[in-house]
């Protein structure tokens, strides 16, 4: 199992730092007043590719060798990893890194064409030239990596993929001291959770600075409640079944093996909250922040909300605003009530949409 | 006629600095790839209020005097500078400044609200308690205010009102040099603009530091583009009629007295967008950006979306996203083409909604 410490958080946050954005840590006077605590809001919807995933990503391409730069990278993901990934290497890295992103055939048109402008390879997992069988976006991102020598790169499982999730850790304990001159740190943080990479990262940094004083939860959507399961038992949970949930970004089944051992340690538990409550966070925040999150970016928000966090009344919490990737017309969809389904069983798996 | 000057100007963003929120200055991977040029949007809507009408309001009720103070404000609008004037003497002022805002009758009860919820109280210009006549809300808050010994302000006249709003342009010129070693600065800034406050306030600051080399414009709707026809004839022009426009926070029929010599003399022009092109640049903020902008917040991105600031390829372009009141409902309606209507007679005159 490998191992990441607050150290190593805190050099990718230095390393990082002139290629991202310093999201910034909003409040919202109505939002305040609408639950009598002080919400403080992490945007990473407004982080380069709409997401904190950039982060992770662009760190584990900057300590790539220089042989493996030239090779290229690949992961699979239809999702915000992706993404963040096409980012990172076709607009954020100099030169630019050759990237292949793996994606589900199903995979909407226009996330394919915005990893596409980034500069990346997108291969869909149903249309593959010279593969004449079915295989997963997982299985195809193993063997065109194997066939060129690309570098795969896992959303949450690689440990500078981790540390770099945990730059945001560390802008958060820096803005609260800037901000708000609190030294002894918020009450709580909340942390959308899928596979856990954000939460781990995060948890390293803000434990390394304010201790215990400040109780973190992972934030899971209403079926993919692996943490709350595997913080209960002990141990890393694996879920079954294929739940419907909007939250498209946060379904992973299993803890990351990883991840799992700095979560348990750190953090206070895990919060689940349900589709009606993310979708009523995604208005607010609209209405009372003028950001727009995707579901998965709005859990933290919803666990606030929905009162899952007890009484707030008088308490600072920090909530992470983990993405806000969705085009008009899906927002419009959810807000309708509509409800999107979970990938199809083509995707090669939950992590293709993380 | 009061003048503002550079040094007012920089003064107003030392006394706000610790008060308001500095607003990011936004980049999009996306955007900059569909536009060919580097676009810095200041998000503006992101500040406290939901405009950055906070600044100039704050402004001017730092400096009121303790007489002025202990009586407390008044000003007409049903519109940003109302909830920002509430934010600033509800939440931001220690101890709380008593606020009165009159607003028409036909003002959206959210709004209302809202500016309650601050700590205001509102007046509706149709019911007024001894009053048996029409009045409008401009007649109504000058009467309240000789009677109640009141300080009525004015949402763009005020010279320190003009110079709070221009911090906005300080913190533009700072974090072009902190984020992106733009010494030179951009080469273009758009400026939404009602009746010229912003776009005054702003323009000192950035004509401060980088003198002519920025080309600075104000972004009109079509309809009120007063500052157009009023540039060109080299005096203040006032329109008349009640042309329909989505920006309804963007409905001023004449430049300030008070800001047009400074707009004039600093300004290259003024631009003018339409509803279909302020509604395609709502949806571009919202996928490419994350952000809620109002209509009248996006006209900036209209101009360069439209094409109106001619060919961008390559250029350097700060717009302010100036505001981003809207509850989802009234998006919703214009993104479906539908269009709001100016706001009733009753309204007391265009300024009511700035």
């Amino acid at each position: 199992m490998a191992t990441v410490t607050p150290h190593d958080v805190q050099q990718a946050a230095s390393l990082l730092q002139p290629f991202i954005l310093r999201t910034p840590l909003l409040e919202s006077l109505a939002l305040n007043l609408m639950t009598k605590a002080r919400i403080m809001v992490k945007a990473e919807n407004l982080q380069t590719g709409g997401s904190f995933k950039v982060r992770g990503a662009l760190h584990r391409v900057l300590k790539l060798s220089p042989t493996e730069k030239a090779k290229g990278v690949i992961a699979f993901s239809s999702g915000n990893f992706g993404q963040g990934l096409a980012a990172a290497c076709g607009q954020l890295s100099d030169p630019p890194v050759q990237c292949t992103i793996v994606m589900p055939g199903d995979t909407p048109m226009a996330k394919q064409t915005r990893a596409r402008s980034y500069g990346a390879t997108v291969v869909l997992s149903n249309i593959v030239p010279g593969i004449n069988r079915e295989v997963t976006a997982a299985e195809l991102a193993e063997e065109l990596a194997s066939t060129h020598k690309y570098t795969l790169l896992h959303p949450f499982e690689d440990p500078d993929v981790i540390a770099g999730q945990g730059s945001c850790g560390v802008e958060i304990c820096q803005q609260c001291q800037e901000q708000c001159n609190l030294d002894t740190g918020p009450d709580m943080l909340l942390i959308p959770t899928g596979g856990g990479g954000l939460a781990a990262g995060c948890a390293l940094a803000v434990h390394a600075v304010y201790g215990d004083a400040v109780s973190m939860y992972a934030v899971e959507p209403e079926g993919y409640d692996d943490h709350r399961l595997s913080f209960a038992q002990g141990s890393r949970v694996g879920l079954t079944g294929n739940p419907v949930s909007l939250c498209d970004s946060l379904q992973a089944v299993s803890p990351g093996k990883n991840t799992f051992p700095i979560t348990r340690r750190l953090l206070a538990g895990a919060l689940v909250v349900n589709d009606s409550e993310v979708r009523n966070a995604m208005k607010v925040a609209f209405e009372t922040l003028q950001l727009v999150l995707e579901p998965g970016g709005a859990v933290g928000l919803a666990a606030v909300l929905s009162g899952k966090c007890g009484d707030v009344e008088g308490k600072t919490i920090v909530v992470i605003a983990s993405g806000g990737n969705t085009d008009y017309e899906k927002f419009s969809t959810i807000m309708g009530g509509g409800s999107t389904c979970r990938s199809s069983s083509s995707s090669g798996g939950v992590e293709s949409k993380l």
